[in-house]
């Protein structure tokens, strides 16, 4: 049996990871997938990390462009994290027709339209399903399963961070900065977490999963984004009362050529199978014209997990050819697209207002101006002569909520909005 | 572009769901796969069911054996159903080197290991993603993600008659006679409901996915089956009390070359993500080594939802290579492999007693002798100066809960033992 030698490049969480699977594993992949898979070369700055790990120091490499330069590997895997230097070096490997595996979510959703035409010119492949949820399978299942389906919906809970300081929020009624630096002592959450916090990361996963699921570039700068750190306990309780759960999606809609991308905070019922995808989980449900609803459930982050899916990568990259996905307008949306930025859905908002007869009328009635009709309505008193009045909307225009929030905060006695949160 | 012409052999609910798909989403098909996919032929008894559906008689042919005999025809689609004389077309089909793509269940449980080698021998593939929980690609899943995990164990809710069933007594908390005569009114259940009630329906696909994920062939007949016509709405009152759903499971475990292959109604605790399956929703639960605990959930059955699995076996069959399973021992268990009979689970027991003194220390005293520990007991009047006593148990094995009940079920005092039900 032909050994298959491989590389990795960045030896730390997930790359150790991989390297623990392909090593432990080894005879076992052997017998039920039939390749003799061996790390031959493992690139990092110095040889510390493998040392820490103990891996033979001999396996380590210095050089990218010796490790582009040996024949005998033919796949590299790249788990180094950030945009550069790996695109360089992932744009390197792949130049020289050797595939490459990456768990690089920001790279793709970043460059995945300059690196894929490199693999393609070079015969090679580019596989990415540790990108985004793990190791579940959810890049394999947008792009070989269900292809007789136009997948009309995507929604995504695809950020551990945040759902862990979301569910952290609901189970014990914390506030936002207690549960951040709980996510953050937990190792959850970064020192500067605003990668998270802030929806960047869901945005390049949704990137990613939206132009594969809509087979169109929905590049990662048009992707509307909001964090989680405008919600607040009382949010959370509110959401609890109404009977939903407060979850930081990424959704995407197509409808013919119009497409809707977009992450932000979100109220979902608890009855829809989103609402218990609850602390470090991910999950992604999609909807398709005739496979219907879809859900895939699982850890989205993690050495073990992601590292799973790298190797599920390199089986299938040794064991196959490649495909290509065709980025025709250089990464950038496609002409006939139309992104749409006045979507439609639900909306919870929460208004402050001094405690005056007629107040709720008012706001009642802009609301009903701007045909964004009401569902649900309670008034609760706050402190000093004020009142809290939390609406809950039937399906409204986005920009005619917006427009009635900005009305709504100009009236006498509106106090102020202090929050809106879509509902799902 | 080359038309890829392809044959449909039985044409029901399934067959029409994937005829519809192929036909409405051609040109979709096209422009995202690259194939110009022609339905040229519909196998059936008589022209009927075509003209039924508004389909062109001319695409109607009699003979299996013309139809092999056509080398424009690449692939053809099996949804007649049931054993013969499914199989012996299907052998033809391949035998004249025409990939094959079935829903057929039964068949594949019963025949995958004779079908597999002709396939191999004529170059062609057997593709059965449409064969277990309609449009959810677990069978996708399970032969091409998580290839460097050692799948460990597999819970599925694989038959989405029983869950109607099971989910209607468990939400109006009726019998299950009235359950079974709702289902089959709304054409959930057949008339003679077998299949589906004994856990048939539900050991066939589990011998398919277990002998994927186990890379072994778990046969269809050593699968051991109970069904759920036993389960009383006193079993799903006493279930809700203690915090669980009962759901019929398909349980698969690999531990070295111990296998543990069972169908049967188990009690579901409400935080396991499976709980929330209801309906006639599916749901495969599995864990890996490394990839941990994922979950794909989905519609289980249906036109559409199946239709669209075989359009994706269509899709990947015309664009690729086929691979194939090894079925070394001609479909029994491997010799190496150990077959569990005495797995280790948590147990629901539900015993009526005479209500007199010391009746539970004597069923308590039994249970430990056998080294059947509980977790939880209660003990409620019933009719006639009778007793109920529940019991929950830790986990022991099964056959030391079967030794204990025979031992329970002889003691003075005790009337019978009323349910027994293990929990996931």
């Amino acid at each position: 049996m032909k050994k298959r030698k491989i590389a990795i490049m960045g030896l730390g969480t997930v790359g150790g990871g991989a390297y623990d699977i392909l090593t432990r594993n080894r005879d076992y992949i052997l017998k039920t997938q039939g390749l003799d898979i061996e790390v031959k070369y493992i690139l990092d700055r110095d040889v510390t990390p493998l040392e820490k790990r103990g891996i033979p120091v001999s396996l380590w490499c210095a050089s990218a462009d010796a490790l582009a330069a040996d024949p005998e590997v033919e796949l590299v895997i790249e788990t180094m994290g950030g945009v550069e230097p790996a695109k360089t070096f992932i744009s390197k490997m792949l130049s020289a027709g050797k595939s490459v595996v990456t768990a690089n979510k920001e790279l793709l959703a970043k460059s995945w339209h300059e690196l894929e035409p490199i693999a393609k010119a070079h015969g090679c492949g580019l596989y990415f399903e540790a990108s985004c949820v793990g190791g579940v399978p959810v890049i394999r299942a947008l792009g070989e399963s269900f292809q007789g389906d136009k997948v009309q919906a995507i929604y995504g809970i695809i950020n551990g961070t945040t759902n862990y300081i979301l569910s952290k929020m609901s189970r014990d009624g914390c506030d936002y900065a207690t549960a951040l630096s709980d996510a953050q002592r937990l190792g959850y959450a970064e020192a500067n977490p605003s990668s998270d916090v802030d929806g960047y990361d869901a945005a390049y996963k949704l990137s990613i999963l939206a132009s594969l699921a809509f087979h169109t570039c929905v590049p990662y700068g048009s992707i509307y984004r909001e964090g989680i750190s405008g919600v607040s306990a009382r949010d959370i309780e509110n959401a609890h009362e109404l009977g939903y759960e407060i979850k930081l999606l990424a959704i995407g809609k197509r409808d013919g050529n119009n497409i809707e991308a977009r992450v932000h905070p979100a109220f979902v019922a608890r009855d829809h199978a989103l609402s218990s995808v609850s602390g470090a989980f991910n999950a992604v449900y999609l909807q398709g014209d005739y496979v219907g609803n879809l859900m895939f459930y699982g850890a989205g982050a993690g050495a073990a997990p992601t590292g799973s899916a790298i190797v599920s990568d390199v089986v299938k990259a040794l064991g196959g050819s490649p495909k290509y996905c065709d980025f025709d307008n250089n990464g950038k949306l496609d002409k006939n697209i139309n992104l749409v930025g006045d979507f439609v859905s639900g909306y919870y908002i929460d208004i402050s207002v001094e405690d005056k007869p007629g107040v709720l009328s008012r706001i009642s009635t802009v609301l009903g101006e701007n045909n964004v009709s009401i569902k649900a309505a309670t008034q609760a008193p706050g402190d000093d002569g004020t009142a809290n009045v939390v609406f809950l909307t039937h399906r409204a225009g986005e920009k005619s909520v917006m427009r009635s929030l900005e009305s709504i905060g100009k009236l006498a006695s509106v106090i102020n909005v202090q929050s809106v949160i879509r509902v799902l």
